[in-house]
């Protein structure tokens, strides 16, 4: 693939307690499932996003690649524009399979534009997904290097582990050294939507000064990386010269790399955003391979002083106009959302953004919910992406402990998932998604009968909750104790429950002995 | 103190970057404060709990425990009746300085039974604290050994390193051998007010059998703690026999120890609740001592299945039954909530509970947001805990990433703690509570400016933040570098908006020195 000496190591196979399963289509297409095997016979089907890797009979060859889906159709427009013609197209029959929602719902969503399916016809090796607030929330994870740390290898590694833990899409955010190596090595081997910030590889060109970057250099990167297969581009076309002053007075100014670097070339060549004023033509390039937009907050608030502000809100009504624009072409769009914003001001975030974009597909990050706990901000943020996304965003960027501090490594990117599934399973609760929590009531009810391997098993993490139950009781007769290291034996109130209930079941059939006079007062008259 | 051997060894000393301060009261009290050291002599000083441990200059002996501070009167009934009678109390004088409010507030609040002090006689090694919906957000940590694992010396350990990093109160909830001088140890040292389950206890007494509790051998065991200066007790007095039929189609039926040893009492006896028609006797002891009643929901749901049905309230409604009579008697009351429930359906937990309650301060665990994640479920808990307190919830009893699976050892407390700590301060932001977003602010602009050895000072936990930092940039220099691993020093954002920053200075120059002129177009119309 590229004449660096590369030789990545992933991790493959099952999750703990679950196998591969698929569901064939007429097209030869398998919708891939995670399937939770459970005491008796039982099973749960889980949505998957891990791609062959989990697959025990899969032959995983790094350097050959993913193998290519069938279905895939490169001369008939974009997902949007089939939509809108009527189309169910094999994308969409597979996400609706995947998704347990009739297609129809798939191709409508798509056809109003609140939600996309990020799908360039040059990046066959991807399962299909969607992100819209009518399906199961989202989860992207960033990976990348940069000019001070980590190798392809490395970051093909993070790739497949974030997927192995739940993410629904990846962002290669490198802006070190190989950019277009790394790409390569991560598009042929991912089984996930690959985003990019394409003007990160457009300024490596101009050596980092953002004042000699140019409307020609970057429109031939995002070429490069449509002809690549990158299936969505976060673009800052929002950034204008008006919006500049509203952000001096800002306690964190302008925090989005894209975003100082666009404010940065406008100031240096007095001129409109080059990104603003050749944003059809970009539009039509993004059409050509279908890749989507993700209209880039270059001013997104970077704490909380700075939340909901003038700069903000402005930009979100230019990402609106960008929206209708980006549409009008056939172009798939989602819009990116902040950042750091307290939980009072999260909600008129979604408000703004959906009467603003037209309901397209919100796309956050975080939001943090605070400031002061750099070291933490998968919990800061989880707990703002988590109230996010029950008010209708669709898609979240994880945010790992180590924002603010230096590049997530493995452990992190884990970590950021596992804090980003939590948030987003709580919201697909919240919004009562029909699926969700038939995985919660699996997993307590496991819990309840001590089927210790069950409860594993249905965990986001089954390797880490066994982990952590075995450091007090390791031996094998626990995982099926009536009890655990918590209260001991004798303290437990799930045994004192069942007694409990064998205690009425004996009361129910007593009372029946005895012609149903009633001998506990049932006078609870609160709902 | 006991007749056996314990040497614990806790962590003393200094959190990084700041110093221990006190603001002096007539009495000779001292409100004790952490000052973060910033650059340029300036610093900001944030509520502290760690007691004389993180004082550099404090002498440390733990046999013979922390000293008594002055005020403290045990004749003259308890902090409720004295508010009442209009007096502002030794207590609430160093209240009002620790949260910066007024004293006056702080009485009027007590006297509402909107808040409470726990603040036993007999436990005068503890500083002054207050939970109520109108003061900063209260974070407990749950500490004690089981049957199963652990010792004296651990559990004071925990105590110290979970006050340490911001633990407002600690409940010892000790199941296994040598409660009495384990509680012993812990509160002799324990700098904040401390909690217990006394049925935990009474329980060991009869070896284990709740059907051969009694309510003799329950209020012994009440009346020993409260001689011992236990500060707050949890009473599951709320689980009466009516509702325990409603339990029996739950998923996880009664997950609460005390609901479940209760219930199966009641059943077993034919009897209605012991706490509950005892109630009464219970409340004339505990004025005895000014401990609090915290009113325990030993129906809470254990499950998202379970969340806000039948049983649930209806012993919330019979909580609040007890709070009035409580009240009545002087006694100062909270009431515990849940559990396990799901993002819309947390805020009505707080609405019934006001209701029901006289807006007796809530004080809840989590709720988990979610059941499916064992092994995160601080995460899971810190998402519900920050909507539940932003809601009016006055103090977040914590749940640790060993919850269900295991005893937390010391990192678990520590994780705990702090995801709280998250929690609690993302909800003083979001209600608008004075001097929280202070810290965030003061953080944000040392972020911006790079100085990174503040933003350490000022995080949650300064160890963690500068040891995530460093493990790519360890180098002296880089800690004031303009420019971290994360985009390296050719993207930085920060580094950006300054340079645009200076440019929109020098074109104000330029501006003013051509007649003001407007050279950018400030129409934006969003607010």
């Amino acid at each position: 693939m590229a004449d660096l000496i590369v030789e990545p190591i992933v991790t493959t196979g099952p999750i703990a307690g679950s196998t591969k399963i698929y569901r064939d289509l007429d097209d030869g297409a398998r919708v891939p499932f995670r399937r939770v095997g459970l005491a008796g016979d039982e099973y749960l089907d889980l949505y998957d996003t891990s791609g062959p890797y989990t697959d025990a009979h899969a032959v995983i060859d790094l350097h050959a690649g993913l193998p290519a889906r069938p279905g895939v159709v490169a001369d008939r427009g974009t997902q949007l524009q089939r939509a809108r013609a009527g189309e169910i197209t094999a994308e969409m029959a597979f996400i609706a399979v995947r998704e347990g929602v009739p297609a129809d719902l798939v191709r409508d969503e798509v056809a109003r534009g609140r939600a996309v399916i990020p799908a360039n016809h040059r990046h066959p090796e991807s399962e299909p997904m969607i992100i819209g607030k009518a399906f199961a929330v989202k989860v992207n994870a960033n990976i990348g290097n940069s000019a001070v740390t980590s190798s392809i290898g490395e970051e093909v590694d993070k790739m497949v582990w974030a997927t192995r833990w739940g993410a629904d899409t990846i962002m290669d955010l490198s802006t070190g050294a190989d950019i277009h190596a790394t790409r390569e090595w991560i598009l042929r081997n991912s089984p996930v939507p690959v985003g990019t910030v394409p003007m990160y590889q457009a300024l490596e060109k101009v050596k980092g000064d953002p004042t000699q970057m140019s409307w020609e250099i970057y429109r031939d990167t995002v070429i490069e990386q449509c002809e690549q297969g990158v299936d969505y581009m976060t673009v800052h076309a929002g950034v204008l010269m008006r919006h500049i002053p509203l952000t001096v007075k800002r306690v964190t100014g302008i925090v989005s790399r894209g975003g100082s670097i666009m404010a940065a070339w406008c100031l240096a060549h007095h001129r409109e955003s080059f990104l603003y004023t050749n944003f059809e033509e970009l539009c039509t390039i993004l059409a050509r391979y279908d890749v989507t937009f993700s209209l880039g907050d270059g001013l997104r608030p970077g704490s909380i002083a700075d939340a909901n502000d003038a700069a903000q809100f402005a930009e979100l009504a230019t990402l609106g106009e960008l929206t209708k624009v980006a549409k009008a072409a056939g172009v798939q769009v989602m819009i990116e959302g902040p950042g750091h914003v307290p939980m009072h001001k999260i909600v008129e975030n979604v408000r703004l953004e959906e009467e603003l974009c037209e309901e397209a597909p919100f796309y956050t990050l975080g939001p943090l919910a605070t400031d002061i706990a750099p070291g933490y901000d998968h919990i800061t943020s989880a707990i703002g992406a988590a109230i996010i996304a029950q008010a209708g965003t669709a898609m979240l960027c994880y945010v790992t402990p180590k924002e603010h501090l230096g590049l997530p490594n493995r452990k992190d990117v884990k970590d950021g998932v596992i804090a980003y599934k939590i948030a987003a399973h709580a919201a697909d609760l919240a919004k009562g998604h029909p699926r969700a929590q038939e995985r919660d009531d699996a997993l307590s009810r496991a819990r309840f009968d001590f089927r210790w391997h069950d409860q594993f098993a249905l965990s986001l993490d089954p390797d880490t909750a066994r982990e952590f139950h075995d450091e007090t009781l390791p031996a094998e007769p626990a995982k099926t104790a009536h009890f655990c290291s918590m209260c001991g034996p004798k303290f437990c109130s799930m045994r004192i429950t069942q007694d409990i209930r064998d205690a009425m079941a004996a009361k129910s059939e007593e009372f029946a002995a005895h012609g149903n006079r009633v001998y506990i007062p049932l006078e609870n008259s609160v709902p």
